[in-house]
């Protein structure tokens, strides 16, 4: 029986657990779902597919342990926080757009995984959840500017579902075509969206 | 040798090449570039796997056939034309969301190729020069309404790059969460973004 790679101890077994999580990471990154196999992860790792099947026993096990991990990955990422109001706002957008190498590796995972979304009842059902949540956030730092008249009168839903909507077809543009859309470019694009929500203030 | 399905005629070829193409879309519209598989193309058409090897003999050929179909469908889609500058952006924006079956599907498979694209150079190449040209010719479109006084100056590249990030993560969170975002919510956002636009004209 085959016990090389087996964990011994907890502190193996977590270890373990890891390294197996950072081969997933990579393999989305660099391949998406499509390219997410028990045999891609073990090249990446390393180790005999045999030793994978202990983690993963179908493809939809690996494919849900790689969703939990991307959203484990997306809540734990460090946040800015420059200052109340539309700076809070501007802050949650920027902080989803792929502005470092990091946020790029997630992003790309997050497009990948909306094919599976889109092909899976159950897997997109949990994607429309997060989705609204994540606009529930935003709708609530869209009403806070508005409390401090940075942001016209409207329903902070709507504003919010906008500027949702904005940040990920740019995160789409971002990842596609990353020459013409880089960091700054992205950031122009941002603040040029939220100036034309504010101009009628002015 | 196997010769039930091969085609006998032109005729019987251009007739088994449209029955491919239907089976092809359809595999993608319900299943996404992951689920692109010989032996799905082979169920759908209710043919054998080995008949689909004459047509494609990699899966790799497959997903490049499958990506010029969804660029030929898109290329030859119906497109609204309801008047000059502001309106003719409008309706090219409107030509992009997913507000019928029809185009429901197509961006069902567009979303689903940014996978196949991020993990494929020639592929994200072949992308992103596409999504450059639509967004010349947004431009044109943004250029046009400032010339009739509709929208305000600025770079209408930088209006275009905007409104094309807008209408992309619309389509992604319209395909993902089609209950919150029905055709009427889809035009309502649109115009709210269009509004922004326009708001430091007034």
């Amino acid at each position: 029986m085959y016990r090389g790679g087996m964990p011994r101890t907890k502190g193996d077994h977590e270890a373990r657990r890891r390294d197996v999580s950072a081969a997933v990471w990579q393999v989305m990154a660099t391949r998406g779902f499509a390219g997410l196999t028990l045999r891609a992860v073990a090249a990446e790792l390393g180790a005999t597919t045999g030793l994978l099947t202990h983690y993963f026993p179908t493809k939809r096990a690996l494919v849900e342990y790689a969703l939990d991990l991307l959203e484990q990955r997306t809540v734990a990422r460090p946040r800015r926080s420059t200052g109340p109001g539309l700076a809070a706002l501007r802050d949650a957008l920027l902080d989803i757009l792929p502005l470092t190498p990091d946020a790029t590796d997630s992003n790309r995972i997050w497009v990948a995984s909306w094919d599976t979304a889109l092909a899976d009842p159950a897997i997109g059902a949990d994607h429309a959840r997060k989705y609204a949540e994540s606009r529930a956030r935003l709708a609530q730092r869209v009403a806070a500017a508005q409390a401090l008249g940075e942001l016209p009168p409207g329903d902070p839903d709507r504003i919010a579902a906008g500027a949702q909507s904005f940040v990920l077809g740019l995160v789409v543009q971002s990842l596609l075509d990353p020459d013409r859309f880089p960091p700054e470019r992205q950031t122009e694009l941002l603040d040029d969206h939220l100036a034309a929500l504010t101009a009628r203030l002015a």
